[in-house]
């Protein structure tokens, strides 16, 4: 039976059989020690079998062996343990040579991305970036368990939509079987539609933006998490949901995964059950008495503020996250509720410094919404539109709701450098492979 | 404080306040009835006062009203309870007459598909058709806590990819900022490349299939279950994997939800944990000799036979699921391993008179896979490809997997006569909306 690095440490002193990759090959005072990588991690086996040595000749990082030798007690060992006298059968032979070297972290320099992503098959290999895709998993899997107790019902929408949710701009568009079609870029107006059947809904799905910019940051699919919730009393019942489901998950990954932060440069995580908040008009206030910045003509927050507010409320409320109220009506989608003073019923949520989701409340009340749809020019009979309004037409309590990019906030918690190293195969206007 | 239906039960005796859609209203001897639902079912409430009766004149189903009154027990009713000695509140009028009645089940005959989909948004609010899409986020929730069990990872892959996986035909293509792309048919390829990283693997995800069929049971996204598992012994540890699977997901599945299935009108489920095998061969004559059909030139299962088969296993062996092996090598794609004499590693799972499932081996040497992808007119340096290639000639074990559309699950879970039944929003040739 084969066993797994991470289930060694109790089979010491037994004779085991391993299967994995050859991730390290070396010659010291010989003896041969090798690596052996499995989806439990790293081991380390000594051959001093001359026999032994001889079928790994010519064999590259890459190759699948398997191997058979009594478990050692080795305390400096990753697992606590290691291999001796080893014996080796290659099962899928590897010849030519690794394009990177995977058994030492791999650079994430902005100039190196190109090679990071050229080789992204094989420099997932690397332990450090198989831990991201690892915590990355665990992210999904505790918002969901989030979500599952708090009575939420998981949907899965069309990608292929006739209309444009967020309007005309940016959309991929598709020939679908002579019609037009786009692909979505998010699931907004089903959820939306959704909220009419099961009160709380979410999806986990690609959406799809055809941002036309270039810079480093812009990736044209991402992870969405949607999540849409019926029957609030007013947008505060979504923030306090939003900073539940938050708050649960950091501390749960954080918890469970202290090490494998630790080892990817993570800080450690500061967060209270209640974030902080304070209204655009505090944040310009605040942020101009401490730098002497003039940001009051700006009508949103600046980066330079989203960084500073989060620095700020670490600091002075022992909190990462922080939401951002009162936020302007002219940055309102038709579907968003207005508040008072020109303000819209919504807020950001800023967490290590930059925004990862917006809480707003959605307008149910059908002859405002039509209103908001003339205004934002939308046409509401048209293909795509329809049927949202239909469910408004025939009842939609008070809901709100929100996204969260995955990739995103697997980023800032992990305290990546970029978005696109949280995503197995980025893709950008230049990138489309692998 | 709201009270949901399904808690009422924990309330009689008191007073309690409701929210939710007016889902039926009836007058009954000077009294009125009506039924509200939230999304814990359905309630009764008698209202015996005018002027509370007066507050509900001129409005229609799917107003969303609250109700406070007295829980009185009744074991008539559906969840054992009602509400007396009422008083309303209308949160949100609807005065437009619903397009379709919605408290009472939706006719899904196949000339009636047309009007289930045009009202969708609406249509799902009867209880029948929610139920159907509760089981489904039940059968997604029991896959996904079975595979965390088997220590597999999950992974999302792009869905606007280079090539075309599954062969060139039957794909959408798109403009990618001026480069050809296609929607991604299965993550294929990517799984593959991830069972070097990770060895386990699933992704839960929407794949797109162009197909010009116009026979109403094509559509044209799907969402799919793919799984991909290396350091395989044999293909015998597919089906086994695939077996356990499915059992352990429809006995919970039937456990837990056995009620709303009748109601749904699903069989009971009759499966054993190891399914019964059957060759091609073994079924072409089963079946001749039970139909007196002449099936011997037929190179694949005729529809026929898959059902015939299906309900033969149920009789003979007591089990609903079958798989189908020694399926001819001529119906293999490229990255499929050959059996002997001229059959694929591969089975065909069948359930309920339709297959659910393929559960093949995977070529994983590189000689052998770059000689298949020259026979099948596959360049191996063409994009798409390379980086599939590379992941081979730097090691990947043996390994194999599986797609499963969970659409297609649910359907034959809950014995409905149409995949798209089963889809929130279907997607076919004809239809793009809502």
């Amino acid at each position: 039976m084969r066993i797994l690095t991470r289930d060694l440490k109790n089979q010491i002193g037994h004779q085991v059989t391993m299967q994995g990759w050859l991730h390290k090959k070396r010659l010291l005072g010989g003896l041969t020690f090798i690596n052996l990588r499995d989806r439990g991690g790293v081991v380390q086996a000594v051959i001093d079998n001359k026999d032994e040595v001889e079928k790994l000749r010519g064999m590259q990082i890459g190759s699948i062996i398997e191997l058979k030798g009594k478990v050692v007690e080795e305390p400096r060992a990753p697992g606590g343990a290691e291999l001796h006298e080893v014996s080796v059968e290659v099962l899928v032979p590897v010849t030519d040579e690794s394009p990177i070297e995977i058994d030492k972290p791999l650079s994430h320099k902005s100039e190196n991305l190109d090679t990071l992503f050229d080789y992204r098959p094989i420099g997932l290999r690397n332990l450090n970036e198989t831990k991201i895709f690892k915590i990355r998993a665990e992210i999904l899997k505790s918002i969901r368990e989030y979500l599952a107790e708090n009575d939420f019902t998981e949907i899965n929408t069309p990608k292929i939509v006739a209309g444009a949710a967020e309007g005309g701009a940016e959309v991929f568009k598709l020939d679908y079987f002579g019609q037009e079609a786009t692909l979505a870029q998010s699931p907004q107006l089903y959820k939306q539609m959704m909220v009419g059947v099961f009160e709380r809904v979410f999806e986990i799905g690609p959406a799809f933006r055809a941002e036309l910019s270039a810079t480093t940051r812009h990736v044209s699919e991402v992870t969405m998490l949607d999540v849409e919730i019926g029957f609030i009393n007013n947008q505060e019942d979504i923030l306090k949901f939003l900073e539940g489901l938050i708050y649960s998950v950091l501390t749960d990954i954080y918890d469970k995964h202290s090490d494998d932060l630790k080892k990817l440069g993570a800080p450690e995580l500061k967060l209270k059950e209640n974030f902080p908040r304070y209204s655009m008009a505090e944040i310009h206030e605040m942020f101009s008495k401490a730098t002497g910045k003039d940001v009051s003509n700006e009508i949103d927050l600046t980066p330079e503020e989203e960084k500073w507010i989060c620095e700020y409320a670490k600091k002075h409320d022992g909190c990462e996250a922080v939401f951002a109220t009162g936020l302007p009506a002219s940055k309102m989608k038709f579907y968003h509720m207005k508040g008072d003073n020109d303000t819209a019923l919504s807020a950001d949520l800023l967490f290590r410094g930059v925004e990862i989701s917006t809480a707003p409340q959605r307008e149910h009340r059908l002859d405002v919404l039509l209103e908001q749809m003339k205004e934002a020019g939308i046409d509401p009979s048209a293909p795509g539109f329809a049927a949202y309004v239909s469910a408004f037409r025939h009842g939609l309590p008070a809901h709100g709701g929100f996204g969260l990019g995955i990739d995103r906030l697997c980023e800032k918690v992990i305290n990546l450098a970029n978005v696109k190293e949280a995503i197995l195969f980025p893709r950008d206007i230049n990138r489309l492979n692998p």
